[in-house]
């Protein structure tokens, strides 16, 4: 399976366009550190892992360039830019500046992609071993769901389970976060069907998590978000699983917003709702839910909606009336105590402080 | 202020065209069965009331062209079959068949068209109703929140509601259920704000709501439907008030799909849950919510959302890839427990057999 972020045979780095998604699969070959920049600006790459990785070979290129202390500031606050409030663009950034710093200007730029190269590497193990623990609580269900079914004399239906937003290959080097445990378990043959969200206001289920699921052969179905809480009424959904942005000392979690209702319609259902995150995502910094500013976002996404016109051209279409304000935050809080578990790569643990110190130490032993 | 269904000095009737929703207002003349009959098939009038009092107009529209038995069992058979889940609709139809049932053919037409205006009359007294029942609610509502800002030494804010899809004038003849209480504190000059929920898949909140919100100049915030448990939560809407399909015995409510997450997050943040809906929405038939059957509609609400481009031509973009299967619930089952009252246009009611009772015998004494 290739990665989301991929050097060809000509040695050109390369990614999917994401803004052309999921009407075209566009590769873009990012040659320069320009084609990095832009990139990430005008989000054909999207979602904090990949991000990183974006920018951490943005770097390498612009060292090919120029190597000197100079270029290499300057290339970084440049790329630092592109995103500012993606923390793991600035993450990955430094990592490259300080594996290249005390270098010999002339080894810097085969440094600086070497260590680009890791920081993907690591994501993909980190996704995967995300999988690999959220994987053994999906099997879980999926064993009670065929042991019910056999009681029930009836065959064992698929385990259904509902995500947010795009936590998935895409969004990383591979795997993702919330769907490594589903692409696991359908690459096991186990029976799995996803409840895509469409996700208002910027459609990533419906344009992200859709197509990458088709991609990979994973039966699932687009919804409305609103529709999510009747099929938890209705007993369609084993499991709801999500991936974040910010989990707090408290175990609150911050994801897109939407994400909170999904946690109430699973909690008045007895639905199980797990959040996938690699243990990077946990910032003890933030006591909880209620520290964790919201980023309001531009009013156009709300009032605007990009698709494909009949003729496959793609288009904007004005929604709301423009005479009508428009609020769009971009994130919500999940309280802890609606959360079953959080999914990290060193662990599954609960969503509290007991459970986020546990899986923080286990990780520095 | 005009009502959605009126009678111009040509005697001409006349409505909005739905359609062309929040774009343009554009009237559409209804001068035969044939006008009314298309007009309800083709959407360009939706809402429960609205379609009864057009398809009572139209049936006496087909009586002054043929008053014979013949014609009129014809004309309400066909005006039925325009929209076949709507109760309301035939209800209406009955009505003017009835009226007309025993008179000469030469009185038929104009007996049918005044069964057609008191249909309207009575659908304007009652949302009238509903509409100061509410008020006292919200005008309640109003008084505690400028107490605590007195108390604060701050300016008294804006009473904040959140609604859903649309319960409004443009739904009824005039007034509408939800937005009535609304309407009436607007009048009153008590400052109301509304988020309005989008309402994906058919945007009825963005094209709709808000068109008729600031047509009377209320000032209200379109929101993607993901917002509204996040500005709960932020102590951002004091109320939620939605419309509904239909009441089972035990006080479950049935209304547009996505309801349910609004009432799960307004339980979770202790804000008032209200239900506005006239008694005869109230099915002593239907013992609870699972009962209630939920209409599948078509896929295409879910793939393709209607707007207009930048050159203000209308168009349908496709937001789901061609290969992804959909699901388009129209309608979810919010609990009693999670709803706060009713508001009907004979009083307010508790969300229970008790309460049901009560306000069904407080009409028939």
């Amino acid at each position: 399976m290739s990665r989301t972020l991929w050097t060809g045979d000509d040695g050109v780095l390369r990614t999917i366009d994401q803004t052309a998604l999921p009407f075209e699969r566009r590769e873009l070959a990012l040659r320069t550190v320009d084609d990095c920049d832009r990139a990430i600006r005008e989000m054909q790459v999207r979602g904090a892992p990949l991000i990183g990785a974006v920018g951490a070979y943005g770097l390498a290129l612009a060292l090919r360039v120029d190597a000197s202390d100079g270029a290499l500031r300057r290339a970084a606050e440049r790329l630092a830019a592109a995103r500012p409030t993606a923390v793991n663009l600035r993450w990955a950034l430094d990592r490259v500046r300080e594996r290249v710093a005390a270098a010999e200007p002339g080894l810097r730029a085969a440094l600086a992609w070497d260590e680009a190269g890791r920081i993907c590497d690591e994501d993909v193990a980190c996704n995967a071993s995300i999988g690999e623990q959220g994987a053994r609580l999906l099997r879980a269900l999926a064993e009670q769901r065929s042991v019910l079914a056999g009681v029930a004399g009836a065959d064992a239906l698929a385990l259904n389970l509902l995500t947010h937003c795009n936590a998935g290959r895409i969004a990383t080097v591979d795997h993702g976060t919330a769907l490594a445990p589903i692409y696991l378990l359908h690459a096991e043959g186990v029976p799995v069907h996803v409840w895509v969200d469409e996700t208002r206001p910027r459609n990533q289920g419906a344009a992200l998590t859709a197509w990458e699921l088709a991609e990979r052969g994973v039966p699932h179905t687009v919804i409305a978000d609103n529709a999510g809480g009747l099929l938890m009424m209705q007993g369609r959904v084993d499991a709801v699983i999500v991936g974040c942005d910010r989990v707090a000392a408290n175990g609150d979690v911050a994801n897109k917003v939407g994400t909170y209702l999904k946690a109430l319609a699973a909690h008045d259902n007895g639905v199980p709702f797990y959040v996938a995150c690699p243990v990077s995502t946990i910032d003890p910094a933030t006591p909880d839910g209620a520290s964790i500013p919201i980023e309001e976002r531009s009013a156009r996404e709300v009032t605007h909606v990009a698709g494909a016109l009949d003729d496959g051209s793609r288009a904007n279409l004005r929604v709301v009336p423009e005479g009508s304000a428009v609020a769009n935050p971009a994130f919500d809080v999940t309280p802890a105590r609606l959360v079953t578990a959080l999914i990290t790569e060193r662990g599954i643990c609960e969503a509290s402080s007991a459970g986020l110190r546990a899986v923080l130490a286990a990780g520095s032993q």
